[in-house]
């Protein structure tokens, strides 16, 4: 399977550091998010090409592992690896700092297929996610 | 206009508290919803039955005073109170803390009824806010 | 090891849904939190405590597993149940729909002691958190 | 007095949706800060270096006006404006969309330094602030 990765650039905002001066763990989930959508939108699969196609894909397991905390104003750069989309769509993250590439945090999600209207889980994944990844990865 | 009013005690939870160890300013809207939306319940048009009638409530204007801050685990009570109704939904808000009474931050929001699908902002308020409220105030 | 545990009730604020309609899955974070610092304070080692104590104790590992989405208003429990404490400090959590039971979502923290202010972790539980937990089992 | 301003651009994360498919009104706050902080650092005088100056400078008042929801994805501008720094640090912003140049938010937040530790309010503008915007003023 090639790789296919995005990344996001990004500063840790005062709003997201708590009292310790370093951002709130909880707030790493949004980060991965954001590299996240910057991977689907790569294969043309962002949340409204999603809707259109007819399937929901909540996630329904998170794992973060914090190395090293990251301060108020810090350049952090957000990687999403997507490692699986067959039967689940399945992607690692790396959350570095920009300067240095030192690690901060990583951590991967995994989403299933939902179809909607019905609500039936899909245990392959659709041909509509299939056929992006594919497509991508020849390129 | 006799008093519409309702309140929602909480405390001020970890992740909310920023690196000045208080609560930080930006979370005060979301408090102001919590109280807003326990004076909606009271007239049985909380979001679900406000979706269900046809109108959108987007809030058109919001404003806060900050006049004492908040620590980590303070016990606070959040009041909404109904200002007016007929041309528009505006609520005075008080956060106090909950044992001593003093007033922490006091604000108010103003929405604008907007039908749905079309999206056109109405001018009057509707039936379906103003019956409620004078039922409700009837009580 | 006698179970030491601590839950928390509360319902699903309206900005924590997302355009999916039900709980955005990064704030389970935040609800895992809240559980997490009401068995702390049963063992009378809250935040301020902790700070007090000379440690911090960042979270290292964070773990959801998502079985079923909560919806706007949703009354739910999230519940913390101590699993270690003698090498690092391992809280399981369960999210519930507070009417049938039914599980929402799953998950586990592990964290660690970090001596302040030199930064140094400690592979060893520190014993301002042994004592407090061996007296709260006694109880 | 010359116009100091810094203007942020950013789009709107999924994180930030709400149920209506716009970017919650709460969040604002949050892009008002940014934008803060901005210029802030503008004038040398971003939170690590209040804090090091001594003072601490709260929100007192904000206020948001919301004239245009914005969308997943879409790009937005958040740009601040010096208006008031002798007495009270006044900011006005305005978000708009980065393609169109429509104006979706306005408002305004005010600061008071509050003189640390001790906490004494200041009714005049430490010379910390006065000789940072002025120099910045000259270039």
């Amino acid at each position: 399977m090639p790789e296919l990765a995005a990344e996001v650039a990004f500063e840790v905002p005062f709003f997201d550091v708590d009292v310790m001066d370093v951002a709130w763990h909880g707030h790493y989930v949004k980060y991965f998010e954001l590299a996240r959508c910057a991977l689907l939108r790569k294969i043309d699969y962002d949340y409204p090409k999603m809707r259109d196609s007819g399937y929901a894909w909540p996630v329904v397991k998170c794992y973060l592992k914090f190395v090293r905390s990251a301060r108020y104003g810090q350049q952090v750069v957000a990687r999403a690896i997507l490692r699986d989309y067959k039967n689940q769509l399945r992607l690692d993250y790396e959350i570095r700092d920009a300067a240095s590439g030192e690690r901060l945090t990583t951590g991967y999600t995994v989403q299933l297929a939902v179809a909607m209207p019905t609500g039936e889980l899909q245990f392959v994944s659709p041909n509509c996610l299939i056929e992006r990844v594919e497509k991508a990865c020849e390129n």
